[in-house]
């Protein structure tokens, strides 16, 4: 880290500058590009760019390099630049001019374009699995807590009655806006770009139609330029949703911290899930819930930082696309962290069944008293001065319960329907 | 402007203040404003709130209001707060006692809410309209133009042969992941609010799922505090699709001020689409692709506004939700302008069809004389000394023509199977 | 606004989508183009480029616009495109040829820096002011309250004493920081950009150090090139200033609006200032703090939006420089109204003197309690041991008094030393 | 990295949550961490809570691991939390008791505070320097190429005259304005908030204007609640001051970049600096400098990241502030290297002196031919209508020489004037 203080060399300076961390970073991609390697001796076969044995040769040591990259037995040294000189490196190898042949009719672009958009994909897929396992957490305990009332608040002022049931759900309906958004994600990024070589494709007759059956793409990005300027693109559209799920998480875990303070105690969480001290026995520092809320406030930044290094650049490859990965790829693995340990607490909250025998929340019921006052037939006006008397002369007696019917209110979550709108989203 | 400079009275400045200029932002919103009440007062007779007869009697003045709207003779004056205030006051000072029964079981909340979910489908509709347009001309050109030969750049160094044909349907096809988001975006806003009341629901016995087929929307927004927590989440979606569209049309118009100027001279305008000077005479200043360039990169930052103000603020309606149309609405405007001007001025564009004659664009088909050797049988080592040979010698020999032949080539654009993505992602 | 839908002819439209709302924000530059205008025609006298007589008509004329400015008879109809056509065309109105020649080695570019030069030095100016007044109201209400307890938190758990005088003086010392930032803006401003005309210097014989001293400028920008660069940079810089400021007001506000839940009732504040409920008699909304929290949010996101205007456009002008001024002019506005509106509101908190008899703040003194211990030469483990049990045996009791003596902490405010630093920063 | 897919036991996969990469980050901040604590043991002899021997005792031994420190011999270990654990853990296992007092009187909070203000007061002296080394660069280039002239541009348009001289001199100005925002950051974060324990202050006796003595802090955050609310701020300003160097620095990237293209030709680079390709001749990848611009690009999106993983969060410690220095240091070591790297590679830059022979820049010299009739007394208008018709005639004849005589113009660079500004921002 220090590095630029200490008299290290110019031309190792250099090569720090221009490689990075990219090797520590590829090592994602690793699996990724060896499935379009290949997909691409295949194809290469096919059109008769290399004999049918060569691509059963090359094939054949891709899955033992598949099966360490698995096994976590894959590295990539310092000696080489990143994850695609290294996968080269091993074929040619084991394989010597047959490995050499993978890359004909590929450029190192429309390389990393591929595994990009692959492991892209890869990640949304969990990432929506992963919602959809929130999801149905947030569910179950809505209909656990369904009847306990929890006072709900406008303008941080104590307004209407709400309930965990409502609570609960509301974060899992939201979930579903943002497993929408995953899902405009993969579309994007689950187009084929091998094939477009520099951004301009390639004077060979490859076959790109095939590339896209043997990746399981579910089409081409057809215009090789077009496939080109997905770089960058792929990665945002990827961000937004990101920064979707995270404004979920983040508010969430606002509500968790807040609801958690001793002005507040609506809910608990077990000892493990907190930090305190023995001489300050009430201080239960929510600390998952505060890094749950820094982390996915961190990932909303992300759509911010990848447009700054890619807009108003003209179309064609510049250099800092490279950069892309420095700070999408961490954050994929910061936002499933979110949803793992989020699913991990979220479960363990005890709430406070008896909020409401605190005083202060007595007025919570007084638009439910005037409302049902009015639909016995009373004009507005006069239950209105009947409940505001009331509740000048002290004399309005809380009912601590509700009667809503219409759908989605306290006493009618509309849980079904719920879970029917989410498994449309997840299909 | 200079308000907070001068002798203001204090509660004069407070108003100021707190409503901003929410009269002017709210005129859009004006009819939707109409259509929500009108769906509310006939499920307020369905459910037995107010009599059918006062339901008509609502609905027909409603009626009248909206021609007023759509004539253009709808105002917000000063003695009114908002939209809404004002719609009400019309219909009280119509209907009387009838006219103060449209708010009931309804709260300022959830009709804003209903109002924006309202507006915000229509103007994504349009969007995807323009977009498609948009989509259509560039498609044109690149048929028009497909064999003209353009240098492609890596790095801004002159690389590989593009062409015209290539460059206009690239960015048509990069649309088509636009409209993708617009979609998700469209999902997302069309959802019902309306009967989330202050957030927590209502006591009243309404039927959402009445006012939801009445207003055309897909689906309801269930839970209250779901519907509730939409807002600023609906706004930031629909500024995701917007900056992904504006991405767009940045890059483009970026690439075209660069092929204006006079150090490439790949493309021309007519003298009405710049600004010049009689005695600097090759200025062709292309200001409308400035602008579309600086409004859509404006319009990149709208999300992160809008995440700022509505971020670490927890479950609950908070007054500054109101300064979200701030930010939104203009910008909705100055996409629409951009993607109109664009289509405007992209059809006038002339195309320099002797690029290549320029020396300097010689050995951008190096790598295609070097592929067809290969393809030819000659082991690539060869070919490649043999063609570096040549450019050595300075007798490399440009062939200023190019037989590529996969999909999304020079040769093979694919324009049909990208207008059939379109076509999947409009319907 | 919904102009972009209606039948607009395309010129019509085309003037729209260029000049934008121009006029409406060149207002506030009025009088600095005159008095730019002032200082060229002086300068142009003297270096013999007009007669001192033209000079004095001229300067003449422009007091006279300048009297109509200040009394608010200016105006700039449709029939120009921005402040400085409309002030040369009333120039040319008046005095004819010599009216004309006001614009000798200048060009627009140069006079729109020059007068935003000098619009962001005034208006940095009244912002360090305007933070001054908030900060000598803070600090008197720091010493009015310094002896009124108050729960520290950390991790939104009770946790330390603090008080009312540190509250109120940390706001004010966080303050200074602001001005630091608003006088590095401010050094940035106030370097004189005329004569840099297009950009590049003009061939006249002109004297940039005469109207340097004309018009108040601390220094010359040199160099052209930089002059004109400076356009986007002078409007970040003071982005970041404004930015700061509004961090500072935002967290105060969120504060406020916490410290008025029932949850907290830490302060309270007059009806006037509050919106509520005749029947949810304690609904107080803080509708103006939530107000300066949102508007404030809005401002950090505006040094993003003028970044992402100008990023990586190469030196020399773009036409979309115009956009800088359309978020940072109402920028300016709102964090003036917001310094003032939160130096009225919170001038009229009246602070709880009771918080800490509530007994969920008993604990708050254990750590003051064990170290009282530690300092009377009790080991650390012994003092330990001694309070944790006090604490579990429920015999803590709380002296709900602190006897602090250090730089800056309850008993030992500072305050002086506090002034003393503000006033380095404003001389 | 792919951690959360793995079969990890959920109580290791908390640990990697909350502590994450802190231990990395925490490297360089070991230094300032054993300086900090030598200041407090000395302090706490001073006060009384510590005997002097025991103070030196402490000092000596915290001596031997600031030699390790800067020998690299310093670890953090997984089993050590963070930084400030693994020092005191060295402490006590030589010191035993002794080693435990270091913490009298302070907490984790101040500490980190303290830590994180003496490194970035380091990092912002070392940005300072190297902005001065920059700056002298390019005003030695800007002297040696004085005379050479480039074409000016606006628009992207080819416009005025311009010169190296110019050029080089323009961006060293600029720098001057990043020094200024450097120094705005330097003055925030140059302020002790040692001795504000957990962000309330102590009951201790401690002395805090010794630390700020003994550290070299030029004043107190005296406010411990102050001090604490610095979190985020501080570094927030630092990343402004950042932003503003980076902004620099992108911007004459760019320039140089597209100068390198074959459509501009205005620079060269030594082959060291670019990669190409044998077969492509002419490719010459800046690969340096697109890095430099894609690195300070994202650099600029930092105070956003910081900005929304603070904001809204009332007063008082969260945990979440640890995640503040994930982006920043490496951001700060990454700022630190492209100022050398640009430094490096800018020394390199050879200009082509025969740019104007190309007839496309002819007509750079139409405004100043203008000019010139006009100083020689020829009406503006008479004047205009010879030129405008040389240029339609073709019979206009380039100079290619100019004759300005103002500041800062190309005949006039005043690099004496700029010098003087820049040591004024220095000293």
């Amino acid at each position: 880290m220090k590095l630029w203080d200490k008299g290290i060399p110019t031309d190792k300076k250099t090569d720090l500058f221009t490689v990075g961390n990219d090797r520590e970073l590829d090592l994602v991609l690793a699996e990724y590009d060896v499935l379009g390697s290949m997909a691409q001796a295949k194809m290469l076969a096919k059109v008769g760019l290399m004999t049918h044995d060569e691509a059963a040769q090359l094939v054949a040591e891709l899955q033992n390099i598949l099966a360490d990259i698995k096994a976590g037995n894959f590295t990539i040294e310092d000696s080489f630049e990143d994850v695609h000189s290294k996968v080269e490196y091993l074929l040619i190898e084991k394989l010597g001019d047959t490995g050499k042949k993978i890359h004909t009719a590929r450029s190192r672009n429309d390389q990393v374009l591929t595994d990009v958009h692959l492991y892209l994909k890869a990640e949304i897929l969990t990432l929506k699995s992963q919602a959809s396992e929130l999801f149905n957490l947030l569910m179950d305990m809505a209909k656990q807590y369904e009847n306990v009332l929890l006072p709900g608040y406008t303008h941080f002022q104590v307004a209407m009655p709400s309930s965990f049931g409502m609570w609960f759900s509301a974060y899992a309906e939201t979930l579903i806006d943002d497993v929408t958004m995953l899902n405009a994600a993969l579309t994007v990024v689950d187009q084929n770009p091998l094939g477009s070589a520099a951004g301009y494709g390639s004077s060979f007759p490859i076959d790109r139609t095939f590339t896209t059956q043997e990746m399981g793409f579910a089409t081409l990005k057809y215009n090789a330029v077009a496939a080109q300027m997905s770089r960058g693109k792929a990665e945002k559209t990827t961000a937004f949703a990101m920064a979707s799920v995270a404004g979920t998480l983040s508010k969430l875990a606002m509500d968790i911290t807040l609801y958690l303070s001793q002005n507040f105690s609506f809910i608990s969480l077990p000892q493990h899930l907190t930090t305190g001290s023995s001489i300050m026995p009430h201080k239960k520092n929510p600390d998952i819930f505060e890094l749950i809320r820094g982390k996915c406030n961190k990932i909303q930044a992300l759509p911010y930082e990848l447009t700054l290094i890619t807009n108003n650049l003209p179309s064609g490859y510049h250099r800092e696309f490279q950069l892309l990965k420095e700070g999408l790829f961490p954050a994929l693995q910061t936002l499933k962290s979110c949803l793992e340990m989020a699913h991990y607490s979220v479960k363990e909250i005890k709430v406070n069944e008896h909020i409401l025998d605190d005083k202060k929340y007595d007025y919570l019921f007084t638009v439910d008293a005037l409302n049902e006052l009015v639909t016995g037939g009373m004009p507005f006006r006069d239950a209105y001065k009947i409940v505001g008397e009331q509740v000048e002369n002290g004399t309005f007696v809380s009912p601590k319960a509700t009667k809503h019917t219409h759908e989605g209110s306290i006493n009618n979550l509309c849980l079904e329907e719920i879970r029917k709108k989410m498994e449309q989203q997840l299909k």
